[in-house]
């Protein structure tokens, strides 16, 4: 794929400039520089030097020529070694800091090299100048008035594309869970493809159990199927044997599917998706071999009713999609930095189709993932986020009117001094998030320490294999995780004959009116079964974040947290029925339409607190409850959860889950979010660089071929600074190495020439043949600091600007040292850690 | 107000002086410079100088010692005559461009002076500072380390308070508003203090008139109190001049009390408000008497039934309030560029307020008025929306269960063929948007050129007098703007009988099921009234947006939007009606288990697609529509509304009516949206200078004192380059005026002092004591760019960085020449014109 891309690329390239040139032709040598001249600088292009004559048209068809053209639209960084890395493709795991730095080959026409950071300054430099061309040439002709028109309007196309293709993939993976799900159950015998709802809504004699199964004449549990008789210990036996055995499979193959076919496709992705539009090249990570295996991925793994939801995994889908569609646009696909707003705009999509949830989506990628998000795609995230859940509600079967995941709808109400249980949500949040996090870091360290690591496979099929166990014996665990949610929000109508719902009630309402209920006995044996689920889900939750199959933890979070919010709110409720008097609520309840305490709305907030203690979201957390639960009147409470979880859980860990990720992993990303608050300047970061080089600069005149061949194969950087002379050496440039190589080879190769067929020699190039005039090939405006810059003001430089390589200078305006983006993070992280 | 912060920053400084160094002296000299060179450089600031022993003991109390002391905390930067301006307070307009620069004499304490943009690096270095000696100081005992946490939860408390003040506030402006407006009607005799609606509550016989307005026999209109018999001409007539008299006495005082005591507190305040987040300094534009009238202003003026809204006042005051506020708390009221991040709140909780829509608020705080938003502020400005919409919730007499303030609820669904008139919304939104900009701009020009703007009580009154002359025949333009909205916004329920829901209907239910309504003559008859309000109000609306009162156009634009959408939505239901069958509705319309065109949401998408005309709002906008109607299940229709009536605006005029104001008054705002694709570089931005004056640069050595007092006083420059020598330039830093000028006034006392007394004066000094050693007083770390630097990039690093002057150098490292922020935004401005 990425070849292709490539020379599509090249094609693009050779057919600008074909068109740009069709006439005059001049000598191709001079030419030849002149082009690479234009190209290398970017501040330098202007109009006047794209249209300058560039093909040759002479017989020396150079085998270099396309690559030249190709980087003359391409005004190309090589990034290469900048941050070396080792990727273990086969655990799926990436360690940048603690390997060697090793050259790994540049492919042919690829602008950056795997595991490289982009050059935000010179890919927008490029856009810049492909705007100008495109705006130029649109007075020329209708079509290229067209052309013009339709890469103003290509933002919107690629991402209206990507919505509709990530709805599409949302809803098939949606059904296909829900349907593999239903099959360890048992079958639809009219109908196999039927889940066991969509069975049952023809069926004319529906029942519900005591934990609302649905129950049907065309909906055949196995055992029933080997016609073994229904109430007996075998029934039971057959199906447990049933249910572990399809679990099983599926665990297993999402396992091998994963480890043969596409490694990266496993964890959530969510951190690794951070670090990449945080300006990382990971080649492959948003490739289509791991969009199909992740989505597989997800129905196999919640099928098999491990502990991991679809939500971190469709973030890393979407962004999979937006990669891949941004192909087709080259204003998009070829330019790395542009291509980061479009995967913005996925992640929000991602979110979006998972929840059901458009605005949560943008606010999540603004607030979690993106990292640069300018104000114009904030829209466009909005639109794409909006048209994919536009397209689940379409696809999918249970269309429920454009409503939330959750929906309750506003039909809670909550007075002032619930607040109190609910700030005691909070703090639980905090407190399991932080529990969470400690645990789960922990294990993974084990993880990749011990034996464990080394068998991914049979790691998640021991995994499986006990959740299944536990899983099945407990009603509320053998049901799908979105269900038991959806069950626990819920409140409890007058003909929910359920255990969770029985109450003490007259006939016509749950509740009488102005008084609570009497909880039944089914309520407390619901209490117990919760009570228990919280704890086997919660160890198994620890273990299973981590597995090498694609898991997110949205949905286990919430689910710990409904679990633990609806316990509370039935202890409350309690509390409420035996001391109506209390001086809390004695005035408030009684003035109440409905009942006073609705357990399904703790789980509400219990789910919101849980998940904020786990991943630390804020806004988003709170906007993506709002839209699943469909009750805006609900902000107030879900906000005061989240604050309190949040503020617990930072006193604790002080970071959520997917930066802990990203620390572990030792991903090179530097954070946004955080404010680094440090008293020191550019000397400090200079003095804390790993490497203590020399440092390596040319002078502007005075380098022969020769010299400077050394230079770049002695010293294998990403690029050199150029400078008057070395006893005074004042910043002139910067040259990029991969330049430096080409004008290099150029220059040899005419050398060559001359030498053998001397006609066509000038006496002007042929004195210079023996040096390169690099001021040609240099980017004349490279960042610069002075050693007093306060550090955060070089950090703010590559955050901000998106600097890469940042020269020092001391008070003299001499060059002293060079900081790189790798240098930076490494300051951070040192700095943290102490 | 200013001054008693100023002296408290004094106090403040002095004590924190006094508590580090209470012993150690030694002589008043050295340590003076010491503290200067410590003071001037904010990168080079340790706490080892501040822990420096600074207070002379001796009997040498100079007068300039508390300015001194003072600055140590105080990283000062005097932004002087940076952008010098001519405020024209008496018209409430600001012109900064074409006035010539005149030095407006420093405060004494102030940081900034007033129409000075602030330096972002410098507030920042600052603010760590303070930080790191916190942090320090806070392991010496229990009271320091309550002060620290005290600090570092001082953000939320201030935020808090805000909120909490903004809530009461709105809470008032509301109240206010309402009762005053009836009055123009009648009075509830019983009680005068209530309104209609309050007044009518405990009233037996409450009766509805043809237009929903309510009435009962305790509200008695003016023509009523004077004994004429009901139903008369009479009776009307005086109840007209009633209404006329009382709404020209509203808008009269209005524009009295704006005039005399606060002329800033006219227009909306976005525009400006945005200037001042961008880091402006306009002194009292944020003080307690624009608060103060510009609440009162507001009562009055939607009173008066002028053609305006409170939204963007209440973003005016709220930002009032922020900065009252914030003086509390010395992080941020002493810190220009912290207190940006709490008035950011602020305008978020100020929309909040104004539409019970926190999360649309922060959105529209995030979108449109932030300039520095960092993602943490995000989190604050969303809980300081929340509280301020709660405190408004719980103190209004109208209380609603936590709604929005047009709430519909999810009651009306839509069909996918209804988008056709939707988007013909929002193609008619971005016309009208389109339109009131060109005509609005258009008048404000003529106001500015003609006699009018010199008389603008006279032109509020006229103003008045024609609105209300013109208002009161036409019932719909009669009752407030909310009010109508709200009864356009509503469905028709079976039990309505006025005119607008005059439809043909059953006995249960105003809609037979699978079938529309016939419209009858009432309907016909509102419409032709709805036609007539709609080009009334829109030719008072264009005329209104700009006199000298507070004066918001949400509120207006909606009522426009909600008129036209309920227009259109009218005539497609009679089309439905007639042509039942046709293809497009045929089919959908037949399974619609209610009425299948609901012309009270085409209101809402009216609504929405004007305002999104009007102002060019995006997600914030769709988001305020959906907190203010409640529907979530709305955010479709209204994104694609939104989204046309954007497209359809842009392309005809290409900003919204808050950047295109901020033009029209010359505001010194560089637009931090809009990406500004441009292929020249820092040369050109030096070329475009207005003011091409020789460039001072101060050598670092050799020049006398005499020689720099006369440097300063011929050029009035903000600040020096100080460079190694005048033949080669090279920069060594950059020295601010303020700066130069006490050291200056010092060194030429401690001269004075030692010619008079001999015995005190050092070898050392005295050697020196007619030079000036500028190396201490340097900021050594100035923003540099090379000629060659692409003109966005030089852009980011003010719009990102924060920076308010660059250096720019040649390709030999040399001082070419200085580029302000000024001059930037003047590049900008002229490129954007061709």
């Amino acid at each position: 794929m990425a070849t292709s891309a490539s020379s599509d690329d090249e094609n693009k390239a050779n057919w600008l400039t074909r068109k740009l040139s069709p006439k005059k032709s001049t000598s191709p040598r001079s030419s030849a520089i002149n082009r690479l001249s234009s190209v290398t600088n970017p501040s330098f292009i202007s109009i006047s030097d794209i249209l300058r004559p560039t093909r040759p048209t002479g017989h020396q068809s150079k085998p270099q020529q396309s690559t030249i053209d190709n980087s003359l639209v391409d005004i190309a960084v090589n990034a290469g070694t900048d941050i070396s890395s080792l990727a273990d493709k086969s655990r799926g795991t990436i360690d940048f800091f603690h390997t060697p730095p090793t050259t790994i080959p540049t492919a042919q026409g690829n602008r950056y090299d795997d595991w490289s950071t982009i050059d935000w300054l010179s890919d927008q430099a490029r856009d810049r100048l492909r705007h100008e061309i495109i705006t130029e040439q649109r007075k020329q002709s209708l079509w290229k008035r067209f052309l013009a028109y339709h890469d103003a309007l290509s933002g919107w196309f690629c991402v209206l594309l990507i919505a509709v293709n990530i709805g599409i993939l949302a809803a098939i993976v949606d059904i296909g869970a829900v349907w593999l799900t239903n099959i360890k159950d048992g079958i639809c015998l009219p109908a196999f493809y039927l889940s066991r709802e969509q069975c049952c809504w023809t069926a004319s004699n529906q029942t519900y159990d005591n934990y609302q199964h649905i129950r049907c004449v065309h909906w055949h549990e196995w055992a029933h199927l080997l016609h073994i008789t229904s109430g007996t210990t075998a029934e039971y036996v057959v199906n447990y044997i049933a249910y572990v055995f399809f679990g099983l499979i599926f665990a297993t193959s999402c396992a091998l599917l994963v480890k043969t076919f596409a490694p990266y496709a496993c964890g959530s992705g969510v951190p690794e998706v951070k670090t990449i539009l945080s300006g990382f090249i990971i080649r492959g990570y948003l490739g289509v071999w791991t969009l199909f295996i992740k989505s597989l991925g997800m129905i196999l793994g919640t099928s098999a009713n491990l502990l991991l939801g679809k939500e971190g995994p469709f973030v890393h889908s979407s962004c999979c999609c937006g990669n891949i569609f941004a192909r087709l646009f080259p204003k998009y696909g070829q330019n790395e930095a542009k291509k980061r707003e479009i995967l913005s705009a996925a992640a929000a999509a991602g979110v979006s189709v998972a929840f059901g949830a458009p605005i949560g989506g943008v606010l999540f990628s603004l607030e979690e993932v993106s990292y640069y998000f300018p104000l114009k795609t904030l829209w466009r995230s909005f639109f794409c986020a909006m048209i994919a859940s536009l397209m689940v509600k379409v696809l999918s079967p249970f269309e429920n009117q454009h409503l939330g995941l959750f929906y309750v709808g506003n039909r809670y109400r909550w007075f002032y001094f619930e607040m109190i249980p609910f700030l005691l949500l909070g703090i639980l949040g905090g407190l399991f998030g932080s529990l969470f996090i400690k645990l789960n870091l922990a294990w993974c360290r084990i993880r990749k320490r011990t034996l464990l690591g080394r068998y991914p496979v049979t790691e998640v099929i021991v995994v499986a294999l006990v959740t299944l166990l536990v899983s099945y014996p407990n009603p509320y665990t053998r049901m799908s995780m979105s269900d038991l949610i959806r069950r626990l929000v819920s409140s409890c109508e007058s003909d929910d004959e359920s255990f969770l719902c029985n109450y003490e009630r007259n006939s016509t309402s749950a509740y009488e009116k102005n008084d609570s209920a009497k909880p039944l006995s089914g309520v407390w044996l619901s209490v117990a079964l919760l009570c228990s689920a919280l704890v086997t889900q919660t160890s198994l939750f620890i273990i299973t974040f981590g597995i090498k199959v694609p898991c997110g933890l949205f949905i286990p979070s919430m689910t710990l947290g409904a679990i633990t919010g609806r316990i509370v709110g039935i202890l409350f409720e309690t509390l409420v029925y035996y001391w109506p008097n209390f001086f809390l609520f004695a005035n408030e309840c009684s003035t109440a339409d409905e009942q006073c305490i609705a357990p399904g709305f703790y789980a509400v907030i219990g789910a919101c607190a849980f998940l904020g203690g786990v991943t630390r979201m804020t806004v988003s957390l709170v906007v993506i409850m709002v839209e699943l639960t469909g009750g805006l009147s609900y902000s107030l409470p879900l906000m005061c959860a989240a604050l309190v979880s949040k503020l617990v859980g930072d006193a604790l860990v002080g970071e959520g889950i997917y930066d802990a990720h990203i620390k572990l992993n030792n991903y090179p990303y530097l954070d946004v979010k955080t404010e680094f608050i440090d008293q020191t300047t550019a000397v400090a970061v200079l003095e804390n660089k790993e490497e203590k080089n020399e440092l390596i600069m040319l002078p502007r005149d005075g380098l022969t071929l020769e010299e400077l061949t050394v230079i770049i194969r002695t010293h294998k950087y990403n690029g050199y600074p150029v400078v008057s002379s070395r006893e005074e050496p004042s910043i002139i440039g910067f040259v990029l190495r991969r330049d430096l190589q080409l004008a290099i080879e150029q220059r040899t190769l005419i050398n060559i020439q001359s030498n053998m067929n001397p006609h066509i020699s000038f006496s002007r190039t042929t004195n210079q043949s023996n040096s390169l005039n690099i001021y040609r090939l240099l980017n004349r405006s490279p960042t610069t600091v002075t050693l007093d810059t306060p550090t955060t003001t070089v950090i703010d430089m590559c955050r901000k600007l998106g600097a890469q390589t940042i020269l020092v200078t001391n008070d003299k305006g001499h060059l002293t040292g060079i900081l790189t983006k790798k240098d930076i993070i490494a300051y951070v992280k040192q700095k943290k850690t102490k």
